[in-house]
């Protein structure tokens, strides 16, 4: 690789807002390296479109990052991740490209003793039975119980994630994982780390929630020291946010998932 | 008007399948008409989106349905009558255009005693204030209190439409309409017909509900009638149905919103 490259920044990007808990365990973890985030905030959210769609949208997206000579791309979506992983490849050539799926998956692998792991996700995501086919890479013995949570990411971004609405409603959605005995669920969705707790809380104790957002950073970090690719320098890095609608309320909403209002978000033209 | 254009379609667009309900009051009003239904659910929903995006969505879809030779064309999707009316005009020239708007406003004015009315719709809609000015032009001295429900949409999405959760979640958006003394309130979003029943169990007997779908079908059999443009046959019209994605997903969650699934959903580009 050529000299220089460890200062580009790293490209990642979501449906939306979602990616932002993955961002924030990025900077935990690389807090030197430039981030440019991309939000398809005019197209959110990916759950529910086909997987032609999503595609479409997601090579649109990588040629916007590499344009912007990013270093390497991080597919913060899951619903990305599991239809168009191979697509962003192609086209990214020699950058290396990392889904959110398979860091989870590796993670939770690891952790279940019963081999009963429970995946939670959008409608798209769990359709796609991508976690599902990425578990069997790795162990075809684990047992899968796959579980669809379509109101957590409009109840996130309403912002009610305390209280007894989202108790209730994930009380539905996880009493089947529970049920089946899993030891381990892992948290297919990037909104979902913000209600970790309440998730936690109606499952117990003894099972163990796996965020794909800590375990993909972990994997960035991996891939970047591996190809002498770590940005030496002491300073923090620049932090970049695009998106294709609404800056505003991307940078209003950014305060649920980072703690933080972001400010400077630039709209940008994708097609 | 030219002989032969009462066989002219009825255009028809909604961001999604909300329009559906609106369809439904139609085809009860004016059986015979032939109807064409755009739902463009490769960017739903609008009622997030920023109002330069959802004028340029519904920029492209008059030009589809004009393409089609529509003899009016009904804005079934409230986001899109509250931001975009004004381009669809411009583009549609001599072709009348009617959105659900101003329909369900007059209804609501007319019925109001004690001159205080609701407003219930998606937070585009209502931060738009669309409802608001309108009421101002039948009657400034009108109270309105307005109040988003960004949860009813998805909840409906999911099929949970009757229950303790929907109940609860209705309570908390529609206590402040009670407080404040309402005696109408307008259901300003095409998803919640669906969710009548249990909103006027929340709301109590007394206060009316005004179903915007059932207005503006009568309005446009008004505006047909009175340029002639009625169809005549007996038989009953043709429905046609286009969407952006998933025609699949569409014709499944018909079932929500006509009572029955439609085929033959096509898929087509907007751009």
């Amino acid at each position: 690789m050529k000299n220089g490259l460890n200062n580009n920044p790293i490209g990642m990007f979501d449906s939306g807002l979602g990616g932002l808990t993955v961002l924030k365990e990025l900077v935990k973890i690389l807090p030197s390296e430039n981030i440019i985030y991309f939000g398809d905030t005019a197209r959110v959210p990916y759950g529910t479109k086909s997987e032609n769609a999503v595609r479409n949208f997601s090579r649109q997206i990588t040629k916007f990052l590499i344009g912007h000579n990013v270093k390497l791309i991080l597919v913060a979506c899951n619903t990305a991740s599991a239809l168009a992983l191979n697509d962003i490849k192609k086209i990214a050539k020699e950058i290396p490209v990392i889904g959110v799926i398979k860091s989870g998956v590796r993670a939770a692998v690891s952790e279940t003793v019963n081999k009963k792991i429970g995946i939670i996700g959008t409608p798209a995501t769990i359709k796609s039975e991508s976690y599902q086919n990425a578990v069997k890479i790795f162990n075809k013995k684990i047992k899968i119980v796959q579980q669809p949570c379509p109101l957590f990411v409009p109840l996130v971004e309403e912002g009610w994630i305390y209280g007894k609405i989202m108790k209730d409603i994930a009380k539905i959605y996880l009493h089947p994982l529970k049920k089946a005995g899993c030891d381990v669920v892992i948290l297919g969705c990037t909104h979902y780390p913000i209600i970790k707790e309440i998730i936690q809380e109606v499952v117990g104790e003894k099972i163990k929630l796996i965020d794909s957002a800590e375990e993909v950073s972990k994997d960035v970090k991996k891939i970047l020291s591996n190809k002498g690719l770590i940005r030496t320098a002491n300073s923090r890095g620049n932090l970049k946010f695009y998106v294709s609608d609404a800056p505003d309320k991307f940078s209003k909403l950014s305060k649920i998932f980072l703690g933080k209002i972001i400010s400077g978000v630039k709209k940008v033209s994708i097609e």
